[in-house]
């Protein structure tokens, strides 16, 4: 491994040069950020016009790989068969590749263009689907997740080819459309091109985390996530609640006492057996988490949230990080609206997930799971039918701290905002990460943009102009650096 | 009281000559429900689009009975300021009349224009807002709650205009388009115009329920209705589920909580104190539940439910009809589509409503409510705000049986369908029945229409056909035996 104070350092003006052009074109950079988050690209409701929205945002991004020079293929990806028996295409997965030089070090950027939905009634204070600028901040879906670091990266590259700079690094884009419907199609793609698309890969580079307080960051794990439906049904229709109240097994009712089956008030799963599996905490990792920057009251403020449930920060991060946690988004098919309906609903669906933490398995959690919600269901002697489906069982990752990308990461970082990265984890799920390192046992870095209060997949989701500018000033010192450190292995190999 | 065997019936001639008018235009009055329902006269989601379907649909219903020679009022009931400030008009009530002579009685229909929500995507088989005729079955909302009874009432009286014959009654109309949201301005009406508009009437009609089986029925008592919002408040926004799920008391699990405080699996409602002013159940009483047609098997069949709470009939009944009862209805705020949104909702705000029985009262179940909720919550000891109202409090009715119109409403129903009605009771919320009799010391017969299996606030409403025009002409005898027991009353005071 290379000191940090290496001799060979690229070369100050060249960084200074890209610095100052990425500078000088931040407003073309957010006009075509602005035309991305455009795109209504929403991929986990699967209708005809957001499917058309999400081919169209592929194809946008595609056109701005090959005016960057890149060699661009469209993967088809085949079709999804819904509930109802509609068909839908599944959007192509882009492959692109920049430079095939083998003395060059290999990065490959793998990024999302789909977005969770958004609508302004949600409580979004401007149109969620045009980019808005307000006190630097830029606000609009998928600007932080994940179509501004997208960008952030295509600017790196483009620096240097405007400049008619040598790009130091063979560059290759995984970017899909599918991320938040869980990556639907990618594993398939990755198996497949494993000694085609991605035998010369050096390193594989995701940008779609956040920053855990105002200090940039690099993450080296992720929690996985299994996501359950429940079912409970009386009929297909609903009823009306005076003519039928008082007489029936109300779905709503069953639901309402499964879900409340699944947590105490101390957000503690009560499913049995669930932190059988559960790593336990090393005393190393008790001291990483002590020395982690984290501001308390800042980080609640920037929330907006009154009291965590936990007071310090060792114990927030530990169940943010290595603790599974569950949380309950929501009931489909009841009364959701403004207003008031009295409706007796005939057939609920709840929707709940659990996010995973070394050493989880989702076969076992989901086994777990139903178990649970069988004895729950069967103790209330319901006339009514309940089904429970996991819809999604992703596993947790964690990355070796020791690799060259995580070095030539911090050192980026150190150049663009002259402070060390935290090495933090992160909460949530980029299943793609677990895949790469299993699959492909290629070595991954996490490179989070985003700053803590972006509000990804929720309302008001913003970037900074400041991230994603400096962002984009990070890659393409990323680049030098990996350039410097391949160069420096091939002299003198470990 | 006059005996049934009276031998002033009303012309046998007059009465076949309506019916078959009736029959021979039946196509016509179809056609016209199928004008009204295409109206989205939704009243409960307050927006400017369904406010002007509204304004559209009492403009349409006060051009039909003018073309039948009524005077029509609109009567302004001014506007109502919503959550987020906004002021949208509340439709007119329409006073109409037709006729004023002393020596006739005077009867007053009430019935309403708005309609519970609806969309096809709820699961309607056929677009819910155009009226399509399956095997003999309108469907379509507000096909039986509640325009095609008003219409049925309009057609009646047409019939004798058409035939050019002596209505033997007074007739006045009162028509709103707020009672699926609680009949806002109505009462206020009522009150102004005790010794105006209302001040010669007779009795008032409506036609707002089901029968009980396939047999015609009269209803002698409705139930009362609180409706309850609890709102559990993080934040406005929502968070996402793996960068904040572990550490926040989050809103769901605690509305899960307190909605699952409420009732327990039996549907035993759990708010304590709520069952203390619950009429006790009297020996007649019993006797009149024992008497009461329903064959279990096919109410369950047209209900399509496998099973109810309670195995016998007088359960059944007393359990719809004389005891309280509390539905959830859904939950506004958190994710309540399809697919799969990995959100933890920041707001969230329970829906439910307890149906009142006699001798309950709205104020005394709100306090309960509250208590209740606010106990279970401070339990859990969350960081969360919670807040709880009751949006609506209207109280149940309970009519004499012994009076004019009963009578009257019997021998019309013997006249059309040879069978004596059964009375019953009805779980749902006439909150206008109890207003007509506090305030007006009027009269009310229930006289409803349309068939158990009407589906009324539910997926795919219809009507009958048959009960449709069949309706047509028991409004049409009652008529005749309203007169007829009005002239033996004036020959012979009790």
């Amino acid at each position: 491994m290379s000191s940090p104070s290496s001799p060979s350092s690229p070369p100050a003006g060249l960084v200074q040069k890209l610095f100052q052009y990425i500078d000088l074109h931040q407003d073309e950079f957010v006009q075509t950020l602005k035309e991305w988050v455009a795109v209504e690209s929403v991929s986990v409701q699967p209708v005809p016009r957001l499917t058309q929205e999400l081919l169209r945002m592929m194809a946008l991004a595609a056109a701005a790989l090959r005016r960057l020079g890149a060699r661009v293929d469209l993967v088809d990806s085949g079709s999804q068969q819904l509930p109802d028996g509609q068909t839908l295409p599944i959007p192509p997965i882009i492959l692109a590749e920049l430079g095939d030089e083998p003395k060059k070090p290999t990065v490959c950027f793998y990024g999302h263009l789909d977005v969770q939905p958004a609508a302004q009634a949600d409580g979004w204070l401007t149109d969620p689907f045009v980019l808005t600028e307000v006190d630097g901040k830029l606000y609009g879906r998928g600007a932080t997740d994940n179509k501004g670091p997208v960008l952030a990266w295509i600017n790196a590259v483009s620096a240097f080819r405007a400049l008619e700079e040598d790009l130091p690094v063979n560059v290759k884009f995984v970017l899909e459309g599918m991320e938040e419907a869980g990556s639907v199609a990618l594993e398939e793609l990755v198996k497949r091109e494993k000694d085609g698309f991605f035998s010369r890969v050096d390193c594989i580079v995701i940008s779609d985390n956040l920053w855990l307080s105002q200090r940039p960051a690099l993450i080296y794990g992720t929690r996985g996530n299994s996501y359950f439906t429940v079912e409970v049904k009386c009929r297909d229709q609903d009823f009306h609640s005076g003519t039928f109240g008082g007489i029936l097994n109300e779905p709503m009712a069953d639901l309402v006492a499964l879900l409340g089956s699944l947590t105490d008030a101390s957000g503690r799963i009560l499913v049995p057996g669930i932190y059988d599996h559960v790593a336990p905490v090393t005393e190393e990792e008790r001291e990483l988490y002590a020395a982690t920057d984290l501001d308390l009251a800042e980080f609640r403020r920037s929330a907006q949230v009154k009291k965590f449930l936990f007071d310090t920060k060792e114990e927030i991060l530990m169940h943010l990080w290595r603790y599974p946690s569950l949380s309950i988004h929501g009931i489909e098919g009841a009364f959701a609206e403004p207003g008031m309906k009295t409706v007796v609903p005939g057939r609920v669906t709840g929707k709940f997930s659990i996010r995973l933490v070394p050493h989880m398995d989702p076969p076992v959690v989901e086994r777990q799971v139903k178990q649970h919600l069988q004895r729950v269901f069967s103790g209330r002697k319901s006339s009514n039918h309940m089904a429970v489906s996991m819809a999604l069982g992703l596993r947790p990752w964690v990355a070796g701290l020791e690799d060259s990308q995580y070095l030539a990461g911090k050192r980026a970082i150190e150049t663009v905002f002259g402070t060390e990265p935290d090495m933090i984890r992160d909460g949530s799920t980029i299943p793609i990460a677990q895949i790469f390192q299993d699959v492909l046992q290629k070595r991954v870095l996490m490179l989070p943009l985003g700053a803590v209060d972006d509000g990804e997949h929720s309302q008001n989701e913003k970037i900074n102009r400041r991230n994603y500018i400096e962002g984009s000033k990070v890659f393409a010192a990323f680049f030098l650096e990996m350039a410097r450190l391949h160069e420096q292995r091939q002299h003198c190999p470990a």
